[in-house]
C-alpha cells in the first residue's frame, strides 16, 4: 500500500464536472489499494476573479487582508472535491491551511513555509478517510492566514508529501507532463518520462512553464518523487526523482524558451573591487530579482555589466542603476526589452565535451547572434533577440537530436 | 466613548461601491469619537450561488463540507471591507468566526454558539484597529467550522456585542428599521422609533422579516441593545431595548402577517390525556417545527387538533399524522395550504382590556373569518384565509390607530 498525495490545478477542478472526474480518480486510487490525500487549488480562474475585486477597491490592499481575501477559493474547491467524493461513497474531509497544520512566516502574500504538523491529517487517513487540502494558504506564527505565493499550491502538495513522509507526490495539470520543449514552439517536442531533480530545477529556473522552481527545490531538498501528469488525460506523465548514478543520462534532456526578461547594460564602469556588489546589492534592496548576470573582462581598466531582469521590474531597474551610476563611476545605462533566452539542459552534459561547440555552431549556421552566455554544469543559456527565440528552440532541438520520430 | 458593533448585511456589502460607502460610515462613526466592531455578511447572493454550485455536485453533501464551503463567502466580504477601511486609513483587520474566538456546538448548518472567547477582538481595539468579523459562522469545539443558520450573522453580531459589552449592536440591512406593519402590504405603515424586545420576539414569530426570532432573543438574553437601520440611507432607524416601566406602552405597536404555513387538522381524536402528547412527540421526531397549535374542547369525548407548520414541511407533517392516526384512534387527518396568519402585537395590551374584542370585531366586521385563535399575553393571532390576509393587514392598521397622518 503506497501513500500518493495528488495535488489537482485550478483547470483540473475548474467545473462541477472536472471535480466530479477528479473524485473518480480518487475513488479508482484508493481501490487501487493506496492511502490518498488531495490538494487543491481554487477552481480556474476564481483567485483572478477576486483580485479584480480587490482592485475595485483599493490599488494597494493591505497583503494580511488579500491573502485572507484569496485563501477562500481554495476552500470553496476543497469543500466541493469532498462533497464530490462523498457522493462516490468515499470519506473525506477537507482542510484549510491552518487546520493541516501549514505554519508560515509572517510574510503576506509569499509566505514561507516553516513546519508542518500534519496530525489532523494523520489522524484522518487513520480513521479511513481522504483528506482534501487547500493548497497555497497557511498560518503564520502570529496566527495570521497567509499566501504561499505562486506556485504555492505545488509547494503545499510537496511540503505536505514530505511531512507524510509519501511515496509520491502527483503534480495534477492540464498538460501530459514535461516536454523536451515547449510543444507549442517545437511540434516534435517529447514528453519525457523521467528528469532528475536537477534537470527540472534548471528548466524551471529557464522557461519551463510545468513546475515552479521552488516546489523542484523543496520536493528536492526533502526527496519527495514527484509525478507530473494530465488530469484531463490520466495517462502517466513525467516522473522527477534524484539522478540515478548508475543510468547513463541524455546528454540533453530538455530545451527552454523564456521571453519574459529584458536586459540592463551599466556600461563603461571601471573595473575595481565592489563595484558589482554595490550594484547588485542596490537592486536588491528595491526587491529586483536579478537573473542572468555577465561581465566581460575590461580594456582600459574599464568593463561592462549586463543583467536580465524580469520585464516587470525594467523600469524600477533602470531607474535603480541610473541613480547609482554616477556613484559608481559608470559612463552609462542602457537596457533592450527586445531580448530572449534559449537554453539547454541535461545532467548529461556534465561528462560530454563538445555540447557548447555544438550549441554555438547550431545558433551561427542559422544566422542567430548570441548575446550573452551564462552556464551551469548542467546548462547552457544564450541570450538572442527575442524574434529568434523560436527558431534557437527548434534548430538546437533537431540538433541533439531530441525530435520525436 | 461608545464602543458599537455594526453588522452589515449582504445588500449592505453587494458590490464595490457599497462596500466603500460601508467604509465611510465606520469611518464616520470612529470620526465621531466610537469605538467599532464590523460584522459581515457575504456580499449579495454569493451563498445562493456557492449552494447553486453545490447542488450540481451533490444534493446531500456532508454538512461539514457545506459549512465550509459556505464560510468562503464572509471570508471575502471581510477582507474587501478591511481593504476599503485602509483605503480611507482606518487602520482594521479582519477575523474569521474561529479567529474571532466563536466556538460552537458540532451540529453543523445550524450550530449553537457555545461561548465566545473575544481576545483577538480586544487585542485589535486596544491597537486601535477596527475588527472586521465574519458574521455566521464559527468553528466547533471539535475545531470543525461550522455555520449558524439562517440569519446567522446577526447572531454573531449580537454575541460579540455581548462578550464586548457593547453599549449598541446596530444591524444595517436595506429598509429603514421595523414598521408597524409590513410597508408592502400597508402603505400607511409607520417607522417604530422603539420596539420592547418582547414586541420585536413576537414579531419576529408571527412574521416579520427585518430579524430572525433567534438574534432577538439572543439580545434580550444578553441585554444588548439592538438599533436596527439603514444602510442606504443611514437615518437613524428602529431601537429594540428593554421595556421601560416607566413608561406608557402603545396599545397595538404592530401588525404582522405570514402566509409561509398550512394547516394540518387531526379530526375525531379520543379526548383522552396523552392523545396531543403522541402526536407533537412524532412530530417532533421527524424534525418537525410546529407553530400554532389549537384544540377545542370536544364533544361526545372526540376534539380535534389543528395546527400549522411550515409549507416545506406540510407532506412531511401530514404522512406522520397518518401514520399514528390509527395509533390515536383518530378518524381524519386532513391539510390546508390556503391560510394565513394576520397578529396584533403590543406590550400595552397586557392592561388595556377591549383589544380582543377590537380585533374580532374588525376582521367580522369586514368579512373575514377567523378560523384558528392563539395569543399570548402581549399577542392575538388569527388564521384566516390566505387571500384575506392583505385586508386583514390592513383593517387592523386602520382600526388600531396605526395608520401614518
Amino acid at each position: 500500500m503506497a501513500l500518493v498525495v495528488q495535488k489537482y490545478g485550478g483547470t483540473s477542478v475548474g467545473d462541477a464536472e472536472r471535480i466530479r472526474a477528479v473524485a473518480e480518480h480518487v475513488a479508482r486510487t484508493r481501490q487501487a489499494g493506496n492511502e490518498v490525500v488531495v490538494v487543491v487549488s481554487a477552481m480556474g480562474k476564481f483567485t483572478d476573479d477576486l483580485i479584480r475585486l480587490a482592485g475595485e477597491i483599493s490599488q494597494t490592499p493591505p497583503p494580511r487582508e488579500l491573502d485572507m481575501l484569496l485563501t477562500a477559493g481554495e476552500r470553496i474547491s476543497m469543500a466541493l472535491v469532498s462533497m464530490a467524493l462523498a457522493q462516490l461513497n468515499v470519506e473525506s474531509a477537507s482542510f484549510t491551511g491552518s487546520q493541516a497544520g501549514i505554519i508560515t512566516d509572517t510574510d503576506h502574500t509569499r509566505a514561507k513555509i516553516l513546519e508542518i504538523h500534519p496530525d489532523r491529517i494523520r489522524a484522518a487517513l487513520d480513521a479511513g478517510l481522504v483528506p482534501v487540502i487547500a493548497g497555497f494558504q497557511g498560518v503564520s506564527v502570529e496566527q495570521n492566514i497567509t499566501t504561499l505565493g505562486r506556485g504555492g499550491s505545488d509547494v503545499t502538495a510537496v511540503a505536505i508529501a514530505s511531512a507524510l513522509n509519501a511515496d509520491v507526490c502527483e503534480i495534477y495539470t492540464d498538460v501530459t507532463g514535461v516536454f523536451s520543449a515547449d510543444p507549442r514552439v517545437v511540434t516534435k517536442a517529447r514528453r519525457l518520462a523521467k528528469v532528475s531533480f536537477d534537470e527540472m530545477m534548471e528548466m524551471a529556473a529557464t522557461g519551463g512553464r510545468v513546475l515552479m522552481l521552488r516546489s523542484v527545490e523543496f520536493a528536492r531538498r526533502h526527496g519527495v518523487p514527484l509525478h507530473v501528469r494530465s488530469s484531463f488525460t490520466w495517462e502517466p506523465g513525467t516522473w522527477i526523482v534524484e539522478e540515478d548514478p548508475t543510468m547513463e543520462e541524455a546528454v540533453v534532456a530538455a530545451i527552454t524558451d523564456d521571453t519574459s526578461e529584458a536586459k540592463i547594460t551599466v556600461g563603461g564602469v571601471p573595473d575595481r573591487p565592489g563595484v558589482a556588489a554595490q550594484l547588485f546589492r542596490e537592486l536588491a534592496n528595491q526587491g529586483i530579482n536579478v537573473d542572468m548576470i555577465v561581465q566581460n573582462t575590461g580594456t582600459n581598466g574599464m568593463t561592462d555589466i549586463s543583467f536580465t531582469v524580469a520585464k516587470t521590474d525594467l523600469v524600477a531597474a533602470r531607474d535603480c542603476c541610473i541613480e547609482v551610476k554616477d556613484q559608481l563611476g559608470a559612463a552609462e545605462v542602457t537596457s533592450d526589452d527586445g531580448i530572449g533566452r534559449v537554453s539547454i539542459i541535461g545532467a548529461g552534459m556534465k561528462s560530454s565535451p563538445g555540447v557548447t561547440a555544438l550549441m554555438f555552431e547550431t545558433l551561427s549556421n542559422n544566422g542567430i547572434n548570441i548575446e550573452m552566455i551564462s552556464t551551469s554544469s548542467i546548462r547552457i543559456s544564450c541570450v538572442v533577440r527575442a524574434e529568434r527565440v523560436g527558431d534557437a528552440v527548434r534548430f538546437l532541438h533537431t540538433a541533439f537530436g531530441l525530435d520525436a520520430a
